[in-house]
């Protein structure tokens, strides 16, 4: 496999190794995608706090209302974050 | 750095890698972005083989019509292959 490759393997590992602890194990309930955020993204969580700004993060990321966040809007949010990183590299390289 | 964090860095350094190589620097032209796949998502690059599958392709993922991929393009790109993938292994296990 290319690192490429590798890479969204990762992603795709990293979703279920917490969608599968409780419940649908196809999707994140909030206590998952919290533990998830705070083991995995921890310098982004730094920013996130408090309770009311985890559950405005869940209701962004939570796009079909279900309460869940399921593989394609975990997806969406790692991209989201993804191209908020390279905006920050490419401005600290200019 | 956490394997989900690396993960992130390299989608963003392989996209680097490409980009750099000729005119802007942040965008990937056409021929950077054939390059790329083919040598970074080899198993995918199999179904699309011919140049009107690869400009089909571009098209698709060019949003802003400049004929070039920007960052935001080509993460969009990578999270929806991800999402397929995922798709593809969770039919699998079932």
């Amino acid at each position: 496999m290319t690192d490429l490759e590798t890479s969204m393997g990762t992603i795709i590992a990293v979703f279920q190794k917490y969608s599968e602890r409780e419940g649908d194990k196809h999707k994140l309930k909030k206590s998952e995608l919290k533990d998830l955020l705070q083991d995995e993204l921890p310098e982004l969580m730094e920013h996130v706090k408090d309770q009311e700004a985890l559950d405005k993060l869940m209701e962004g990321l939570d796009t079909d209302g279900d309460s869940e966040c399921d593989f394609q809007e975990f997806m969406t949010f790692i991209a989201m974050v993804t191209v908020f990183c390279h905006e920050f590299f490419q401005q600290e390289d200019e």
